[in-house]
């Protein structure tokens, strides 16, 4: 049949087997610290009611909501009227469900569904794939992973610490090393629209704010002065555009700053408890960086939010988070504070990738090839694979007898370390022939010797 | 705001930490034998064009694929002809994706696109969900994973017995003993079909022994008279329905009843050699039951065909699979032989569940759970805390202050086996308060004897 059966959607990705390796070696980093603090494991269905979706994201988040068409005649509850008004006014009437555009709302909802039966202070992670119907470009997909962990139901500030605590734990893991832990508070950007004599414009604020990357300090104080900010407020805002440094750099200014602000001084006196936490854990040096013109485009942060960049690649945000106070109220369980941090895989694969991180021994997959070389061998070498296996070798025998070209050329594509040879000869003298592949090099060693080289490799 | 929000779709589930603990182990053993046995990890998009799914699973598959709606103004290519022709003939126009349906189709259409950089014989895993717009019914759900292994590219039976190899390991792992492993073969249906007289009709024949189990033997001969099976044809055919037993047993009977079929000598050879490979594995008892009234569903299998059923728990098959000739000639690359196998979790987890599997141990998550008795001592615990991660031991520190009922009552629900007390009498004695939670007892430990006592337990 035609090629044009050939595709996949646009924005979408097959992983082969050595991106996959490399995913995994990713993935399983980041749930062993998700684990080793306590975090466990949440998985909610891909589709959820629309109902739960929409009005969550924005307007614009809504638009790019995945919606599948009811099963059966979806158009029985249609008529011709919702039709001629147009697609807007048909959905609703078509489509009931829709796949998760995040793994926040579904497991906000699961949190209000299942409050009786949960322990707080819930701490679980979930590594779900999630779709938005974006526009496909360069490191932006329609259908990516995420990887959250959140606490709710406690409002204590190690949980904070303890985030910070995870992400050091997680690049250390990964051996990403020149990393900033960007750290900011709502609060301080509540202070900070009080002290420049704008109180109440924290969330203008913060949107502008949160562009000071892409478009630059002075778009910024342009698009805020077309909000209506005066330009007395603007000067007065200006210097702290370039607020970023340590702790110790910035606590002294930023209390001069934010001294007559109630908000400003909360945030203030988080920080410090946070950071002193942090430094109670052992961490001497976190690669946290306060900045005060960090916002998060997120509506629902309330208290901390974190952002970590990598100093080497650029890249932006491979990770990210922050303190919530109300996330459950629109699923009717109102004043559960909690936080929460979500691990960028595509983008930290891109930076390790880059910096050429992956360790090779964890992409390999065999250990070792047989290769029997005529039919008589070929149940000798079963037994030998069998014996392998047993021992925790992970290990193929080349299923086709041919030249020996191709199972050489298989285990090369395929970075298998070790080919044996398995014939008459090898038989009758009890001693395998064993190609390194790497090395070029060949020997003759008895089973058990060969099991003991691979588990030797292996440990 | 209202709890109608708090739904989620019918015939889709959430999978809280308790049920996750055992769907991951059931997930980590399956793939660690898929490792092995030199299986290599693939992913595919959850969204398939619609011309890549469908026609591949039958008309009813059709109807059970489940559409997304193009994103946008999904009516730009709907005029209202198409609106008033009814859904049918609406849906190409408004719907171009659809969610896969399995996982082998997927997989052709990727080894039929990636042809080129795949090293054939191509052996991948791949475990990801599959969405089906079927009644929801106990134990049918509308999501749910699937875990396949699949080798491409090569004809040999060496792989066949490495299918039912790496069963037999994937149960033993799992801790299941008593199962069968059905085997029959596509060709002794063709030979049946001839043997019986009624050469070329394998395909209805099989269609109606598939429903054996389900309706019984009567029905099943019914049906067939009514597909146009002469009585002497059923006459034939009836003793065969009850021909279930050892290779030893049935090997001549069949060679005597197929003596005349070209096509049934060929699967009695089959099984024969992959019965040998199997033996030359070193499986004494590899629990293979050949049932040549076994069918499966699928139109694609030509060869070997396997399911494995618990002889215990009486929930249908829990495992299938079989060899192919013709998976990607659909998408333009022909005469691609393979054989695949497939496990059904779900399923294992019931029987799993009903006959008390689990083990205790891979289901816990945090080993200890540390309790500052007072703000000066949180600290102090943070350092303790620290510590014991960077053993390695998965710990958590309760955030909130309050009485001890609490922290204690968390640690029971999520089965934290060591309460670790620290207050001031603690700090100053340097002996940490430990309570063992299933025991009810309590000692005084230095923080490296609990370091040592956890990662005992631990190893």
């Amino acid at each position: 049949m035609s090629s044009t059966h050939l595709g996949i959607p646009k924005g979408t990705r097959d992983f082969g087997p050595n991106i996959m390796a490399k995913r995994q070696y990713i993935f399983q980093s980041i749930q062993g610290v998700f684990k080793k603090f306590g975090f466990q494991p949440l998985e909610t269905p891909s589709m959820e009611n629309l109902s739960v979706l929409t009005g969550k994201y924005g307007d614009e988040g809504d638009q790019l909501l995945y919606k599948i068409v009811d099963s059966g005649d979806f158009l029985k509850k249609a008529n011709t009227a919702d039709f001629e008004a147009g697609y807007k006014k048909l959905l609703p009437a078509i489509a009931t469900k829709g796949l998760r555009y995040d793994l926040t709302v579904p497991f906000a909802r699961y949190v209000a569904m299942h409050r009786h039966e949960i322990s707080f202070p819930f701490k679980r992670y979930q590594m779900q794939p999630v779709w938005r119907a974006d526009r496909p470009q360069k490191g932006r997909y329609r259908e990516f992973y995420q990887c959250d962990a959140d606490v709710v139901g406690t409002s204590s500030l190690l949980c904070e610490a303890e985030i910070i605590s995870m992400i050091n734990q997680v690049f250390s893991v990964l051996g990403l090393v020149d990393y900033s832990i960007n750290l900011n508070h709502r609060q301080l950007l509540v202070g900070i629209s009080e002290a420049i004599g704008a109180p109440g414009m924290q969330t203008e604020l913060a949107v502008s704010l949160d562009k000071l990357n892409k478009i630059g300090p002075e778009k910024v104080l342009q698009e805020l002065e077309s909000k209506g900010f005066k330009s007395h407020q603007l000067t007065a805002l200006e210097p702290l555009l370039q607020w970023q440094g340590t702790w110790e750099q910035l606590r002294d200014p930023l209390s001069e700053f934010l001294k007559d602000s109630a908000s400003g001084q909360k945030g203030i006196d988080d920080i410090e408890v946070i950071l002193q936490h942090v430094k109670a854990m052992g961490h001497t040096d976190p690669k946290v960086i306060v900045n005060v013109s960090l916002a998060r485009g997120l509506a629902y942060y309330t208290g901390a939010i974190f952002e970590v960049v990598d100093n080497k690649v650029s890249i932006g945000s491979i990770c990210g988070g922050g303190r919530y106070d109300d996330l459950t109220g629109v699923f009717g369980l109102p004043d559960v504070s909690g936080v929460g941090i979500s691990f960028g895989v595509d983008r930290i694969y891109d930076v390790m990738e880059q910096l050429n991180l992956f360790p090779d021994e964890d992409l390999s997959f065999s250990k070792v090839l047989l290769v029997a070389l005529d039919d008589q061998s070929e149940h000798h070498a079963l037994g030998v694979l069998s014996n392998l296996r047993k021992n925790g070798i992970a290990s193929e025998i080349y299923p086709d007898r041919s030249k020996l070209k191709k199972p050489l050329s298989y285990a090369n594509k395929k970075r298998v370390p070790v080919v044996v040879l398995i014939g008459q000869d090898e038989i009758s003298s009890g001693k395998l022939t064993v190609k390194h592949m790497a090395e070029g090099t060949q020997e003759q060693l008895t089973e058990q010797e060969l099991v003991g080289l691979l588990t030797k490799e292996n440990g």
